[in-house]
């Protein structure tokens, strides 16, 4: 191998990658070949084997040089030596992993477009494993080849019957598409999804990732008609911006639920020592898939739930639920998970609450939750949901029935899934029981209707479907573009590198201003004339700041000074200057900031800053100044670039937001100055992705305007 | 009924109940009457009487003037036709209300102990009904009756066999006893439990509780030794004291894990439509029922999950958590898991991690969590868990297992099960799969081992275990008694009913003083003569605030001077009043406040307030001033009276604590000054409960005291 290619990954633009990114040969293939076939005992060749015996309906061809014949299918010694061997559509690839990399090089010059990599020992493994990894990412490329894995427990695909995975049996068919990063969690979950009744289209266990990844399959299956819901089991997404890119495309008409694994401290390491890559930091993931439309849980109860009712019912027009039960406490308890919700408690029209007054008993209560008490037969269910789901103010239902001696499960399913049907308007059910429930769950799954044990769990279900209904519904707006002087910006960076550092200061103020983002007047002066003849251009007094990238904590040493008077400048320069040398002798100074006087206390100190995620790259962050990050933590972060929308949601979303607005008698500070310095700041670490850290504190927000007051920054001066 | 008598309820000392609280004739009978026994198709008469004959050990005594037998039992006019009546342990009276409360009374006059009033139509349908139950409560009063309901759905205890109920059919047997507000919880939960393996010893339908409370069943079973663990749904509270004094008596050995519902505000209106009962607030709900020592839980999955492992499993000694699995993604998510919850991941020891390292395979994760990869079989297993419980930095486990060719689900359980018995830690099982977890679930019940499909659940679950330790291990100090001026504190309260008023301020800094929180010099002067008088007699600047009832927000006005020299205290007295005339002519002035100035800067402005709760009393507050408690909402509450240990857990818990320690360079705040002002509003208001509302804002708290500025209170003068 050539040791000069590297690591393909690295390189921009992802060439492993192949063009066109059609995977319909992957799912749907006629012509499936297994690279080491073989009828040995508990060898997962033979499982392979076997299962796409199963159920496939195309033909499976083993390849394997130690036999004539698998399991009664002609065997060849390579994939090249199979007849029409550029016909057949998927490659499987068991052999152990020295030979790996030779089959599937085979495969490739075969003209076999799709390989799937089963055996393991590549990038998990260490460093022989990873650089066979690369070996393998290189042949993909140079033969266009979609590579699933290595190390991948295979693919499924239920409208051919296609089992291609050393498994678990065949799922169910259905609509939802499944990915996972673990191949024991696909495993875990189709042997239960199975009796659970809940059915897949394709299913996909990534492997290492080495060409084909998450992003890969969310397009896919955005563009699949038979994919109603996208699943995910991740680790780790390998490119932020791009998986953003294609999920906001995707998230359009088909929703995508996730666990992103990894969220704590505890779970990142068990991350990095599963899968042997280094994690992004949580806070930008959840940015990040936020951002992309994402719907992220974090339990596997919660995947499917959504993944359920998302398959299932329609996305309500309106959040307002109405409940119907003939139990008062439960409904009680599904009133309280509309109140944790985002959804709200329908109010019924007059019209309604007379319908629902005339048909129900007297003690029944006709206001939302509506109690039909618990001797309400099935009819008397019927007519009070008929009634709410008629009602314009409903937007969608729970349908919640302790057993009792009158309620016969299976009649009231059938309603249910009627009035659905009928109306249009999503409905969860809580049929509460035990066994007795199991045939009516039977006929509210074949109308799509989720069944929960708990009121709980069909209430935040909805909610999902009402997060989707406004993911759906969103508007990605491209970044704002404005004119900003970008030469200048890159002569400001280029100083860092000139000084031999990689840190910049309240030197690099400039760079601020070219790219519009208010500062006060001022200049480095590196004599104490030059800093006389800075301040006379200031009206009034100044402020006088050293600088050197060696001392961080300038106030802590008496680094700053405020209020200097003109006359007073001159020794102003030469005291911070003696201090410093006092504090630090080696210290690298490069002289003192002149600048305007800003009145910090007319306006509310503001931090805009960014660092770079491996996953991401540029996250944003919003904070107030002071005890308000460092204390409180109520920060607001994005993955840059951002649009104004988002800019905007940074600054109303922290907590103390209603400083900003004007509480307390306090004068509103400029909103609008700030979300525009915040898309100016993403516009300026996007143009450079050489700036690795960059932090405005503070960037004091006044009734009328920004002003930056100081500025550090991290350059990566390699990248400039 | 005599009119004079009222809500007996409303009493102190709850007059309704029996004295010596004994149940034991209410779980175990040996006689149980029906009253209201019939053979009616339908009738709760019926079902009752069935439910007593499929399973009661003891005899069934039907009561019904219309019949001679009931299913071939002797039928008795009323209870005191009975032979031997007095030797009755339980009456169940199912007669409509009207001659319900007639039932009771002739069951009192025959001398049964124990009734269940299964009838509804008492407080839950208004006034008449209301009466009628205040009838009732009176009835069990004088004949000393331990009542259950009205409007109950009856009572169950396995180990007699008992099930006095219209609802379900008897419960499996087993450790948890059960209480509800609501019968359809019942109903629902107890055909789902038996499904699902999950046996009770008592089970209780509060119904209205007229008499019997959730209180007295706490008391009850917490003296249990069958009862290993108390579940309730509960809608309300009774009497917040009385519950937390008992609550914290049984949970030294016996856990209470309650749902409390109606904890939002469209959950609080379903509980006051379902029980016509007012809801006190959530914050006291959620402060006392903290400091109660009970598991609140917000789900049924949680009621249930947590009453599984609580009542099969030991408590941990320590919260470090092994996990050991065949499935590294779901390890991962487990390992997020731990890291949302408060139990930490085990570092295992290095002869743990040796031993590991010689039996594990090369591929595998000896590191926590220990992946034993996909082909372990159960022996690999078995090896990875008992070295894992053996180490003594393990305090309890999680094992996990996908489905696999290799893995015997039922011996894996068998596994477990032993060696969670060798060990006596606690071990959480996720088997994750479907019907094939069937009988492995089986063996882990045996073995009180909870399984779970989600992870999650099976984490949270040990956290449970491990709150509870905490909660058994509290020493709950008595609330330290200051050495007060209860007199003087009785003056000023009286001195607002004395003006006809029930609203005191800043004319009232004298209560503080009385309860020995640190106030300003100072007094209220009615003329200015008399504040020249009183600055003088402070040392500098007095602060100078008008004292009016009538006008909240004094500094809004003009009404608060600052830094006034003794020569402009005159003028200031003059003006102060002046402006406060003009601002609201008719205002009742009671004169101007003159205070010695306090440096607020040099301190951090917190309050410390009190309201009270209709079931939990008074509830104390603490916070920051200012936009901490406004706009941050950052506040902790405890219900009052708080011992030392509480009264700090306010000061350190609010999320702005890091301020009061000295956080950016601020010098510390007396903190102990802080705890003891609170401790001492917590006497004056228990000593008071004609005090119904009341906020000292602020209390600056320097590094070295605090002081009371400002206070505002409500008085019912009618308590005083």
């Amino acid at each position: 191998m050539d040791e000069n290619t590297g690591d393909a990954r690295a390189d921009a633009g992802d060439p492993s990658k192949t063009d066109d990114g059609d995977l319909s040969g992957l799912f749907a293939p006629e012509r499936v070949a297994v690279v080491g076939a073989t009828e040995s005992d508990g060898s997962i060749g033979r499982a392979i084997v076997e299962n796409l015996q199963a159920d496939f309906a195309g033909e499976t061809i083993p390849v394997n040089p130690n036999y004539d014949d698998v399991f009664g299918l002609e065997s060849y010694p390579d994939v090249g030596s199979v007849p029409e061997s550029s016909e057949i559509d998927v490659a499987v690839v068991v052999v152990p992993p020295k030979i790996a990399v030779e089959a599937v090089r085979q495969c490739g010059e075969a003209g076999v477009r799709n390989v799937v990599v089963i055996t393991a020992g590549f990038g998990e493994t260490g460093s022989e494993g990873a650089s066979r990894e690369r070996e393998l990412a290189e042949i993909a490329q140079l033969h266009d080849l979609n590579l699933v894995g290595p190390n991948s427990l295979g693919v499924m695909s239920t409208p051919t019957g296609l089992n291609a995975t050393f498994g678990p049996e065949n799922a169910l068919s259905g609509s939802i598409s499944f990915m996972s990063q673990s191949g024991a969690f696909i495993t875990a979950v189709l042997d239960w999804a199975t009796d659970e009744g809940i059915g897949f289209k394709d299913v996909v266990s990534l492997g290492n990732k080495a060409v084909l990844d998450e992003t890969d399959f969310v397009r896919t299956w955005g563009d699949d008609p038979d994919t109603d819901v996208v699943l995910g089991y991740l680790e780790g997404v390998e490119d932020g911006a791009e998986f953003i890119d294609a999920a906001r495309e995707v998230t359009d008409d088909t929703p995508i639920v996730l666990v992103k694994s990894g969220r704590t401290e505890a779970g990142a390491q068990a991350v990095s020592s599963h899968t042997g890559t280094l994690a992004g930091s949580e806070q930008a993931y959840e940015a990040g898939l936020e951002q992309a439309g994402v719907l992220r849980v974090e339990t596997v109860q919660e995947l499917f739930d959504f993944a359920q009712i998302l398959s299932g019912q329609p996305i309500p027009d309106a959040d307002d639920v109405a409940i119907v039960t003939n139990a008062g406490g439960p409904g009680v308890m599904t009133t309280d998970a509309v109140g944790d919700s985002g959804l709200s408690l329908a109010s019924f029209s007059e019209a309604t609450l007379e319908a629902l007054a005339d048909a129900m008993p007297e003690e029944a209560n006709i206001y939302n939750p509506i109690d039909a008490i618990g001797d309400a037969d099935v009819e008397r269910f019927e007519t009070a949901l008929d009634l709410a789901l008629d009602d314009e103010n409903v937007g969608c239902a729970v349908v919640l029935s302790a057993p009792t001696a009158v309620i016969e499960f299976d009649d009231l399913a059938q309603v249910i899934t009627d009035l659905q049907a009928e109306y249009g308007k999503p409905v969860a059910s809580v049929l509460m029981g035990g066994e007795r429930t199991e045939s009516a769950k039977e006929i509210l799954r074949e109308g799509g209707i989720p069944n929960y044990f708990d009121p709980a769990r069909a209430v935040r279900s909805l909610d999902a479907l009402s997060r989707y209904r406004e993911i759906s519904r969103r508007e990605y707006e491209a970044p704002a573009s404005f004119d900003v002087d970008r030469e200048r910006a890159r002569e400001v960076l280029e100083r860092a590198e000139e000084r031999g550092d990689n840190r910049l200061g309240v030197e690099a103020m400039d760079l601020l201003s070219a790219y519009g983002i208010p500062t006060p007047e001022g200049t480095v002066a590196e004599k104490p004339e030059e800093a006389v003849a800075a301040a006379q251009d200031v009206e009034g007094e100044v402020v006088m700041k050293i600088v050197s990238p060696d001392i961080l904590h300038k106030s802590d040493i008496g680094g700053v000074r405020v209020g200097v008077p003109n006359e007073g400048v001159y020794d102003a320069f030469e005291d911070l200057v003696t201090r410093a040398r006092n504090y630090q002798p080696d210290a690298d100074i490069l002289g003192v900031q002149v600048q305007e006087m800003v009145d910090v206390d007319a306006g509310t100190e503001t931090i805009i800053g960014m660092n770079r995620d491996p996953q991401f790259g540029p996250l944003l962050l919003f904070g107030l100044g002071g005890i308000f990050v460092e204390i409180l933590e109520d920060t607001e972060t994005r993955v840059a670039p951002v649009s104004e929308r988002e800019a905007r949601e940074m600054v109303e979303g922290i907590r103390s937001a209603p400083l900003l607005r004007g509480a307390r008698g306090r004068e509103p500070a400029d909103r609008d100055a700030i979300v525009e310095s915040l898309q100016r700041l993403s516009q300026l670490v996007t143009d450079f992705p050489a700036i690795l850290e960059l932090d405005v504190n503070p960037l004091v927000a006044g009734p009328d305007g920004v002003q930056a007051i100081d500025v550090r920054l991290t350059v990566d001066t390699e990248k400039l």
